[in-house]
């Protein structure tokens, strides 16, 4: 099944997934594919955890960051990199820029936790705070393009970006042979864009899963529907996937998914519970998505061998989501 | 500088490693060695951490326990085998008797933590319960000895034991070349046992430093006073730490260890945060007193490369010691 995307979209192609990966290995782990007999016994699966919570700046996304970054022409370098982030995509840009050591500006809610904006400054970044609401934001960050010329890179929903997230499964089949599914968490859509992109070409026949909070499962419900919900600001623990799907990414996740299957909040954080408990990996609870889907549909993924994917490990060490506080 | 060990003692020498290497390879992970760019340059220093919290187990004693298991007669596996311990011993053990299909029997406080005999029971242990006392301990285990004619896995003070610890040094320096030092914890002593075995055999230029809580500095006091000082119940964060060296690892200390380097309770838990946040991995607090004397002492580790042994990952989640309860 294939359809005629927007035709003012660039879809990266895999020749993009090959030149992005030369141009950040450099700069990335390729990370390791960690496994436990417990879960496998557990899920009656064969489970192959991609731990991108062990890259750098602990998140997939510095793969799609450094891609844009370092793909700059130097004149187009030296005006620096801007974007609009709370979360991962604004300290992997930042770690980005720092390492081209260009500059980079993030437009963040003046109301984002100061371990978020402490981290964006340690690589580097220079932040411009908001208010947190989304016309303050868009305001806000037109203001600073404007001034600063800066190229903006958005946190999924462009080319260089989701190229660079492909490089991840890129990796995935060249670690793990004869895998049958794959599973990646699903907010913007950025990853799973990127898995769709790369297995399309040199595995089509892995079925790929996205996994998503219940609380936020317009991406669940998009697919079903055929074309793009956006919810407004949906509450889950898993607060790297409140983001809607764009035009981009909606048009791999139409063209390649298999299915997109929800889990409720207690089961995203028993999955990660027990993500830290038997693998002793620090995860976030967006990572832990793909465990609690997998654990809830046995009949999906019984007696299968699945890549997992971990997108990340950057969680507030004392306010963990299963303390009583 | 050598001394003559006491003549009843059996001690293990670099071929009983590579005995036990080959016998315990199919039951034990070669663990990782993880570096963080962010702790390098908190340090000055190359840090390379060797991750035996992600061991079976989540613990180095894995290897010597599957080390003494499997090198028993199957006369003697099928009697089985035991020892008394409330931590990690108790796990591995259990384990590596599981894997093997053969009785084993923990004797544990009936003050344990009901996590840790799950856990035990979860790999097949039984557990014989005994008051929180030496003497109740000693009592109890003698008359399971007695009953069962199970084998006594002590903890540390058997070569077997210390042999099979002794395969994390080697695996480490097949890993990562040209290393200065080793820093490693101590409590009884068997891992830095091990690791002297090792390295005065295939690398005698590099240094081995112990790393010690103060709270439970014997090892420390026994090195400076050239004899075993056993403290009774000292009280730390670190409870991998809490235990006496006894003839055998004593052997080892004073004959091979650079030196003993102590740090308080506050340094211990920051380490321990501070691994878990840049390097998004589980580990308690005993593998951590190996940052924390790093970070105490830049005088005697900047600069140098240094491997760095995490040795354990068994956490009880909810009441992490940065928690306020």
């Amino acid at each position: 099944m294939s359809s005629s995307p927007n035709p003012t979209m660039t879809i990266p192609r895999y020749e993009d997934v090959l030149v992005a990966h030369e141009r950040i290995k450099p700069f990335i782990h390729e990370t390791p594919v960690l496994t436990s007999r417990f879960l496998n016994e557990l899920t009656g699966a064969e489970l192959f955890f991609k731990c991108e919570n062990l890259q750098k700046a602990a998140a997939f996304k510095v793969r799609g960051a450094c891609n844009a970054v370092f793909g700059l022409t130097d004149a187009e370098a030296k005006i620096g990199v801007a974007t609009h982030s709370s979360g991962n995509h604004a300290l992997s840009l930042s770690y980005a820029a720092g390492r081209r050591g260009i500059p980079v500006t993030v437009v963040m809610p003046s109301t984002a936790p100061q371990a978020k904006k402490d981290a964006v400054i340690g690589y580097g970044g220079v932040i411009v705070e908001c208010e947190p609401s989304t016309s303050s934001r868009e305001a806000v960050f037109a203001d600073v393009v404007a001034k600063s010329g800066a190229d903006f890179v958005h946190p999924y929903n462009d080319p260089r970006v989701i190229a660079g997230q492909a490089t991840c499964a890129k990796e995935l089949v060249n670690q793990v042979l004869n895998l049958d599914s794959v599973v990646a968490p699903i907010g913007g859509g950025g990853m799973i864009s990127g898995t769709c992109l790369t297995l399309s070409t040199t595995n089509p026949t892995i079925k790929i899963y996205a996994a998503e909070p219940l609380n936020a499962d317009d991406a669940a419900r998009s697919f079903k529907a055929g074309h793009i919900i956006a919810d407004d600001a949906p509450n889950t623990v898993a607060d790297g996937l409140k983001v809607p799907l764009k035009d981009l990414t909606w048009h791999f996740v139409k063209n390649h998914v298999t299915d997109i299957l929800t889990a409720t909040e207690d089961e995203i954080v028993a999955a990660m519970k027990l993500i830290w408990i038997r693998m002793k990996i620090v995860v976030e609870p967006s990572s832990a998505v793909t465990l609690a889907i997998i654990l809830k549909n046995p009949e999906v993924f019984k007696g299968k061998r699945i890549g997992v994917i971990l997108t990340g490990g950057n969680v507030d060490l004392d306010k963990l989501p299963w303390m009583k506080t």
